[in-house]
């Protein structure tokens, strides 16, 4: 039996073939910028939710439906798989995301374990079934994790960063003990993935939402290779939609790592992106989130821009460059998604 | 009379003559990661220092000479020209630069007064007369200012900004106040650069250091007719270098916007970059300032590596792809400049 999903305009743009309207959802689209998410969270800490499968199917639910998207994501945080690989994770109010005892010299890296099952996570794919359970058959479920550099960088920097300079400085002085880790963290993001798709997911995004502060050769000789191969062990069970931010001239090469989809971010437009990434691929993007803080009318005129270059070919999947921020108020957001369906119908 | 430094290898590059050696500078050589600059810098708070042209060129002069770089710049700040325009400008301990009464308005951007003269920036004006009269005459001194949109950037935002989403949310709403603002800020930075030029500086350089965070239509829309602005205006008093960094989908915008060298980050290969902006104008760029927390031998490795891609042709100008970070080591600066004239000589 074939399921509603895999009849659906999302899935047919993953494959590259016509649809009835050109899909849409929004990264981080169910957050800080909708008053019922708010409500969740004024009693309930970040991770908490985040280890609650009733609340995350909750929560991403309300906002498929309060948007009217053509798919959800699993409503989890990129950084919980480093928990069971051994880094002290904490979501401090305000300043994000904080670990408590980084990889900071080659030595620290043997105190990243492998995840060699993915038991610890329950919680996650309790939240994978428990979101498919309850959703519209006739929409797919992302589930997603980040890319072994993003995470890679987190795990070196212990949170945020301006300039990367302690991941960089890992990365082009011990090249041993750096693909050490990025071998670890492959392995892992691949097996977490593989369990998000068995539990449920009918399509997984890989963030590299870092990857952009690297040059294309660093990204092709120490990145590349990683990323491939989660995308080669995850391919298999489910399609991938591989999403990098922060430097166009990547493209090219994120497409060499692989994926049935590339996303692009805003710096680029539309109709480049696709070439760079080849028509042989679908692209998903590439709303500046910026323009969901302005007014109905200008985010319809960028949204029929962006159809425009994406000219009607199939296999374009619209999405903002980058998650929704904060301060969206969410009639624009909804004004996007309805723009994108009427316009592109 | 033909000053010395106009038959330098510097100013051969500018004007894509061949060179004896490729030349080689750091945007923020004088600075933080220098122990004389610390030392001048713990009885003179920052904005103090900007404003006292013995001391700038004193800093400038001892860092020419420790780096055994091919060009000094004036020692100061993209931001002094904001406080004659009427805000409120302080550089606090720790945390930059903070404008007290930033843009955010359509309403204010009256507040923002046109440059008619600049004497109210006469310390620049003496910090570039002193520089020069203490500088080698076979080295250029390279003026600088902040380009029109970094400058309403930092205006608008009042300070840093993560996703500039005041600045993006007025230009994308009023283009009648954006372009006002625009127009004003561009005509204030023409009179600013053609005065430095004026007091003895060879060549200007315009930093776009915030552009990255655009796509390429909103660029072209509303910054680069002000940025063009400027560089007409400018040239034909002396050659300007024009710099953007954060994104490489930009480089074929900046070069129309003008420019007799354009400056790239590390985000893209320096010969892409050269193919993007032309073979008829300068390159300036592109090693990753986070190569100097590495080793002499990885930092020449890399050097020789942009140096290949340059290939030999004339134009080209050794720089980082964005300024000297603070904890960078004095010794791998000057290993980078020794690199570079060694390499290509």
């Amino acid at each position: 039996m074939t399921e509603a999903w895999h009849n659906g305009p999302f899935m047919q743009a993953v494959r590259c073939e016509p649809a009835e309207h050109t899909p849409v959802w929004l990264m981080r689209q169910a957050g800080r910028y909708m008053a019922e998410y708010r409500a969740v969270r004024r009693h309930v800490p970040f991770i908490e939710l985040c280890k609650t499968p009733a609340r995350c199917a909750e929560v991403m639910l309300t906002a498929v439906e309060r948007l009217g998207v053509d798919a959800a994501i699993l409503f989890s945080d990129l950084l919980l798989i480093l928990e069971p690989m051994g880094l002290g994770l904490e979501f401090t109010q305000g300043d994000g995301p904080v670990l408590h005892n980084p990889i900071r010299e080659p030595a620290d890296v043997d105190r990243l374990r492998e995840l060699q099952t993915c038991d610890a996570l329950h919680y996650v794919f309790d939240a994978v079934r428990q979101t498919r359970a309850a959703l519209d058959p006739r929409l797919p479920l992302i589930g997603f994790a980040g890319a072994p550099f993003t995470l890679a960088a987190y795990a070196i920097e212990g949170g945020g960063s301006r300039n990367y300079l302690h991941v960089k400085r890992l990365m082009m002085t011990d090249a041993g003990a750096w693909n050490a880790l990025m071998s670890r963290l492959a392995r892992s993001v691949a097996r977490y993935l593989v369990a998000q798709v068995e539990a449920g997911a009918q399509v997984v995004q890989l963030f590299d939402s870092w990857v952009g502060c690297l040059g294309v050769d660093d990204y092709r000789r120490l990145v590349m290779p990683h990323t491939r191969a989660v995308i080669e062990a995850v391919e298999p069970h489910a399609p991938v939609i591989h999403f990098g931010t922060g430097n166009p001239a990547l493209l090219p090469w994120l497409r060499e790592a692989g994926g049935r989809v590339l996303g692009a971010d805003w710096r680029v437009p539309l109709d480049q992106a696709w070439a760079a990434v080849g028509h042989d691929r679908a692209i998903q993007g590439n709303l500046d989130p910026a323009v969901l803080l302005t007014t109905p009318a200008e985010i319809e005129r960028r949204v029929r821009q962006i159809l425009d270059l994406a000219g009607g070919r199939p296999g374009h999947i619209f999405n903002l460059g980058h998650g929704v921020l904060p301060q969206t108020p969410v009639e624009n957001a909804v004004a996007m998604v309805r723009a994108v369906h009427e316009f592109s119908a």
